[in-house]
């Protein structure tokens, strides 16, 4: 038998903090305070359960809820001694949402629920303070009209001003309790007018009303959006608290305050707190007055004109303290508590773990484990990966005023501040002389690289959460907004328009790429912090993770980013990337639009000593760690020049014709790129390529030999479908290797394998493994093709997707467990049936991502690889899932 | 013991007929001949595992094939009364190649091996002849210095010619015995000095020359490409064959021939074929002289001064056609013999099952069986369903006049001729008039549809054999050839340029699409006829096949032709082509562009009454039959407008600004449009497109239900990849259906079901057939998606890559059965898991290839789609695979 009512309060209750799912996050941490019997208000919890056959009954109540309901409150009129709409002793009550958890777009509360004509006037007679309860009841026609009765609050707002005016009166205050039943009277009548029925007298239709209202709630729209915002699936439900009404606004010795067990924004060990006297909880909240500070030496600057309540009321100070105390002892977790104080008495109204910024989640964390509260493991438990991003680029200072020009998709966290331009040259152009430029387009490209690198930010038009131009920005650490809808770029007459609005190239703004907004002028910034707490929790996470970290990196900047952040490798070197400065890639474009094999082998001598260079200072910054070296994998359209004046430029280099090079630039042209004349098909048909990069790696690995830097290279061939292919070049690479291993008279060792991007390299895995001796997982490709998904395109439709709940997460952010998981699960099976000792990888977007490490843990890989501003991320995940402390979907 | 030789003749042989595989077709077939007692003279057979032995040791010959040789060589002798290198009665032999199919590429005849300066002068005195001994032996020199020595022929007959000319002769028998003396020691000077060492005299040596010379051939390129082009495995290897020499030329009571015992060309039951008077076999064969006809009847024009065999040499005539008779009532099948008559006495040196035309191939077939020699599933597994093409479209007359001005890919069988023209509104405007065009374009979208519809054929210079282009034009039955890389097309100065040559507008061409050739000029065309044997035979076939067939249908035309060739119902009506005519791809545009709901309702609202009147037409045309129509999936670039010109028509058509449809037209842009914003994606951002899709199903239901015409639609929601999308999709048609059904007072039956072209589909397709009523493999973007390969940009290197075995066939054109047929496997056996009655099909192009056809049969699908050309030879390839007559790869 299906229990719908937990009841809770006297020094017991019915359910506990274990019972999070059924009773709400605040439904069962009200519970576990009786149970530690602490002074709450004595109550019951309508379980999320009902929520479920609520929706599932089409909007009706489960049988026998009403007879719960009514048991349980006459549990809690017995503790409380006062009776549910009985005017000689009436019993009030709060209603309150609680969901599993913090759901701020749903029906927050409903207090004073009980008062109708006749018991309030009761309340005024036991209370002795008649102006007391017909405020209390006025508020609560105005509380509940709004929130149960759906009439706007504006239009109590309005009766009650026009009554001030024709009274005379400024301040609320002025208001006698003959001026109150007035207001009451005309509240009725206008809720009577508008509905059509009056406003309801009868407590218990009150009560049905507000928990009704609870429940429809959770199926609003801006419910709905957070939950999807939030990746909180609709099934959970939300749970009804029904508890008490306690008073701070019965008088001077009332009070109500919001209180921190530590400093939630810096994870100082210290009351963080704030009360107001003479007043009810929503007062605190809505900022209406500006409350007093806890404790003596939280005075900020704008309240130091007030007393504390460490001054004011030393014993409750003290007892409240205490319960703090014992609070976060109990919980094992800085605690965040809502209390009243009545008449001198105080009551704990919820208890919940704070939230907090990263900065003082890492402080609490490892102060916990310091003050022997909790464990290493649990510390590295609790820390949300992802939060660490706010810690890891420059943030803006938070008491900024902040003028809001647009907003964008929150592409790349942290913040910058520039001159706008509209061009990559333009941006370097600028950088190089010194300014600060954001770098404003519709969307990147790889050519759009260097300017990308000179911008301080980023802002596109275009694009999602993983458009080039945020996983390029993430890569380098620069903060970006990208699919700013908003904003239009006009580059002929360099204006940006921004809802009207004309701005100038060269105007100052800033990039706040943690929130996703464009904000007018410079906004000035804090940098971040990376010892201390973050350093002792990273090494703390690194004791219990299995999977190595590695970073996705080119360039020596990023090898000796990934390696401050920890990186133990190089899981993805992407080799065309390496050629993104200008005097490269044109020779890059002249191999690529060579019509013939001595065309591309003159462009290749060029390229030679260039990779060669850039190898061996990999390698020696990376001093023998792994490096996985991915040959040529350009999908053309990245790389083949647009304009006129590029082919121009491309054609003066490699001395041939403009109009054979526009001809074969047009012959190159693809319909779908991403699905074309690339990767290993590069190798496959012009073995010339490969052949140079390998003979770049072995030059540079016998340089490096000779200089007595350790290598350890791993040559990874890109999109294979089949053995075959696999076969055919790893013969190329092992031919060259075996040259100049003679020709230098040395020994390099070196690994061959793949990446596995195509779902016919995933089924095809046992035969690949046969030659490859690494895997590494394409998750961005391998995305793409199983979903038939374009990174690029799908911005358009992907949020409808999310909408419709067709995908729970952006599959590019977070792998696709259903179809592509499947696809990994299956090519890492193949895999080892083809080769024991198969070493596995991941080197997507997808190896930064929490609840993807999570899954790559499960399933056994050896190491995970992501862009150097996420190992930190990543190695705490890691950490995490061997912890077995990262939800499933 | 592995056996490496098998003997033959005297009346037996050591292997027969079924051992093609071991002997080759050759020596298996003269084995059995043996067997039968037919006058072929002994020889023995060197196996296929030899050659396989050969490559596998670095080609060597296995250890003991020496020996084995020398005894098989021991017995010809015997049975041939005269010994190898014996100068007193010689044994001469021919050494041949024999792979299990033939195989032009390959090292063909050595003959007269034996001969040297001493068993030359007793082969004089053994025939009493001396001029046919030494001519003998020159040709033998010649022979075996160009095919084993690798002396290019026309070195010895430069030799000849400069000898003739010393001498002032005209003719080769002029010259007298001394002569032949002379130009035999002239050949080989020439041999001895272009090599350094003289021509072989010991026969045991010139035996095993011939022999490597026949295994090293196997792997020369004309082979590998040949193997290549007709799927023939490497691993099948070469016999070789070696055989006494028997002579046509030893006098005017000699001869040799080529006989069919039916007519290959017409299918005709009657001796077919022709021989020379004192001729060696490969002198028929090289046509230096005109042959005589075998029977009287059969004598053509030009040669009807000859007397035939009939008339010159009645006994061998008789025993001719006996042993012809015989051989094809043993084989059961059309043969085609090379025979020798030496001094009056007939030798039978070859047979084999004859090639033949497709018109040949069926009326053999379908006489075979009237004659009881075969039964009707014999003669359906006899037909090469792809020959059916032949047959299919007008064909060039044979006997015309062909000059190639370029070659492409075979991309639509069949023949055209017209003016060609460059843009597809020039072939509609000139066909408009009467003119028949030729549309030739760098490559074609579907707004080229119009103009490709009003050509008579078409030619790319881009693309490949399942390029838009090629798959268009297969559907509409128009011949074209595709990738024509000799053509540039100068669009500006509307010029063609094919090496060098500028061909202007308007120049008239014609198109060979079954060979792929360009040819100047108008050549006479044949018409297709379908009747007669090929319509017995088609019947037949339907007995026997499970698989029903429907065909890939939009148009009323299409679906007219398809029912014409026997379709069972539309497989895939795919609405969008529906659209193509230019006043309705200007509302599909409008609708695209729209950027606003109420601007696509706009257009919507002129698309639903153009789309209900087709539907009427279809169900009206298919009269009950199944139809499933697909709703919209364009891949947003195939319909988008280019030209300025086309976006201001658009903009006037639906009332909307240039410039804004132009900024939203650059906004729909996308970087793979393959994997973009299509298909089921529009559904679920744009419902009412799909809403009024089903609007108009339903409304040409009730419209059909009105004049008693019964239909079975089956709505298709194209690129599913999740059974949420296709539950939101099959709940709005059903909406849609609910209400008309209401409004119309109808009860229309219709099925929902979806595509699986993604492996996300496939590996979801348990939780898709939840609600899915039919699948129907979408295998052309499901090969895009697993592969990763784009079918419009795949032709760079596809050529490759079939050249490096990665793909034995074309994907686009055969199904990949590794890891697409593996998704189509795991597709059908989870989605039978999620629905037990869910019914199957195929609707891409591979719905039409044989290969497929047996692998869709094999994996129990209920019916295949394809081209409505295709119908004929989907019926055929099901009955075959259903008979298990289709080899696997």
């Amino acid at each position: 038998m299906q229990n719908w009512v937990y009841s809770f309060g006297g020094g017991s209750a019915e359910g506990n903090a274990e019972l999070g799912e059924l009773l709400g996050g605040k439904g069962a941490n009200l519970a576990e305070m009786a149970n530690l019997n602490l002074p709450v208000p004595p109550g019951f919890t309508i379980t999320t359960e009902v929520c479920k056959e609520y929706y599932e009954k089409n909007r009706s109540f489960p049988d026998n809820l009403r007879d719960e309901v009514e048991g349980a409150l006459a549990k809690v009129e017995i503790l409380v001694g006062a009776k549910f709409g009985d005017p000689s002793n009436v019993l009030l009550v709060s209603v309150r949402s609680g969901a599993r958890a913090s759901m701020p777009g749903m029906m927050d509360t409903v207090l004073n629920l009980g008062l109708n004509d006749e018991t309030v006037e009761g309340l005024a007679s036991q209370t002795g303070d008649t102006r007391f309860a017909r405020d209390s009841y006025r508020r609560f026609i105005q509380m509940y009209g709004d929130v149960v009765l759906g009439i706007e609050g504006q239009a109590f707002e309005d009766i009650l001003e026009r009554y001030k005016e024709g009274k005379g009166y400024l301040l609320d205050t002025e208001m006698n309790d003959d001026d109150l039943s007035a207001l009451i009277d005309l509240y009725k009548k206008m809720i009577n007018k508008s509905l059509g029925t009056p406003f309801p007298q009868e407590p218990e239709e009150q009560l049905w009303g507000a928990i009704k209202a609870v429940l429809d709630s959770w199926m609003n729209t801006r419910a709905i959006t957070y939950r999807r915002l939030h990746d909180i699936p609709e099934k959970w439900g939300t749970a009804v608290n029904i508890q008490s009404m306690v008073f701070g606004n019965m008088g001077n010795d009332c009070a109500t305050g919001v209180a921190f067990t530590r400093n939630p924004s810096t994870g100082e060990r210290s009351v963080y707190g704030e009360f107001l006297i003479n007043a009810q909880g929503e007062d605190v909240v809505a900022g209406i007055r500006t409350p007093q500070p806890i404790i003596k030496s939280n005075h900020s600057s704008i309240n130091d004109d007030k007393f504390s309540m460490e001054d004011l009321f030393p014993d409750v100070y003290h007892q409240l303290t205490e319960v703090m105390t014992g609070l976060e002892t109990h919980y094992r977790d800085m605690q965040d508590i809502e209390f009243t104080v009545q008449k001198g008495v105080l009551w704990i109204l919820q208890t919940r773990s704070g939230k907090r910024t990263a900065k003082a989640a890492l402080r609490i964390a490892v102060d916990l484990v310091e003050e022997g509260i909790i464990e290493k493991r649990e510390a590295v438990s609790r820390i949300d990966p992802v939060a660490l991003e706010q810690l890891m680029h420059p943030a803006l200072d938070p008491e900024a005023e902040r003028n809001i020009l647009a907003k964008g998709l929150p592409a790349s966290p942290g913040a910058a501040s520039g001159s706008i331009v509209f061009s990559a040259d333009r941006a370097e152009d600028l950088a190089a002389k010194g300014e600060e430029v954001i770098l404003v387009r519709a969307e990147t490209s790889p050519e759009d690289i260097h300017g990308m690198h000179a911008a301080k930010g980023i802002i596109t038009s275009r694009g999602g959460m993983t458009s080039h131009a945020a996983v390029v920005a993430r890569g380098m650490g620069r903060p970006c907004i990208t699919g700013a809808a908003e904003i239009k770029i006009n580059e002929e007459e360099k204006i940006l328009l921004i809802n009207g609005e004309k701005i100038p190239e060269g105007s100052i703004l800033t990039v706040d790429g943690t929130e996703g907004e464009i904000l007018k002028g410079k906004i000035p910034t804090i940098p971040p912090n990376l010892t201390g707490d973050f350093e002792t929790l990273m090494l703390w996470a690194d004791e219990f993770r299995s999977l190595k970290v590695r970073a996705n990196a080119e360039t020596p900047d990023d090898a000796r980013v990934a390696l401050s952040f920890g990186a133990e490798g190089i899981g993805l070197c992407r080799t065309e990337h390496m050629f993104f400065e200008s005097d490269r890639i044109i020779a890059v474009r002249e191999m690529i639009l060579a019509d013939d094999v001595s065309g591309r082998k003159s462009a290749l001598e060029k390229l030679l000593p260039m990779q060669r260079a850039d190898f061996l200072d990999l390698f020696r910054i990376m001093d023998g760690r792994p490096i996985t070296i991915r040959l040529l994998d350009p999908p053309l359209h990245e790389f083949l020049p647009k304009s006129d004046a590029e082919i121009r430029e491309v054609a003066e280099y490699a001395g041939a014709t403009f109009e054979n090079l526009r001809a074969r630039a047009a012959d190159l042209h693809e319909a779908n790129p991403m699905l074309g004349h690339r990767g290993c098909r590069l190798g496959i048909t012009y073995p010339e390529i490969y052949e140079m990069q390998a003979n770049a790696i072995f030059l540079a690995a016998s340089d490096a030999f000779d200089r007595n830097i350790s290598v350890d290279p791993e040559i990874m061939i890109p999109l294979v479908g089949s053995g075959k292919e696999l076969q055919i070049l790893k013969l190329l690479v092992d031919d060259v290797a075996v040259i100049i291993n003679r020709d230098r008279e040395k020994k390099i060792l070196y690994q061959v394998g793949t990446m596995i991007e195509l779902p016919a390299a995933a089924l095809r895995a046992k035969e690949i493994a046969e030659t490859a001796a690494f895997f590494s997982f394409g998750t961005n490709d391998l995305t793409q093709t199983t979903l038939g998904l374009s990174r690029d395109d799908s911005s358009n439709f992907l949020d409808s997707y999310r909408q419709s709940e067709i995908f729970l997460n952006d599959p590019f952010a977070s792998l696709e467990q259903k179809a592509v998981g499947e696809l990994v699960s299956t090519a890492i099976e193949r895999g080892i049936s083809g080769r024991q000792d198969l070493k596995l990888g991941i080197c997507g977007e997808h190896g930064g991502d929490p609840k993807s490490i999570k899954f790559f843990h499960d399933k056994g890989l050896d190491y995970i690889s992501c862009s150097p501003y996420r190992v930190p991320i990543a190695r705490l995940s890691a950490a995490q899932a061997a912890l077995n402390k990262i939800p499933s979907d």
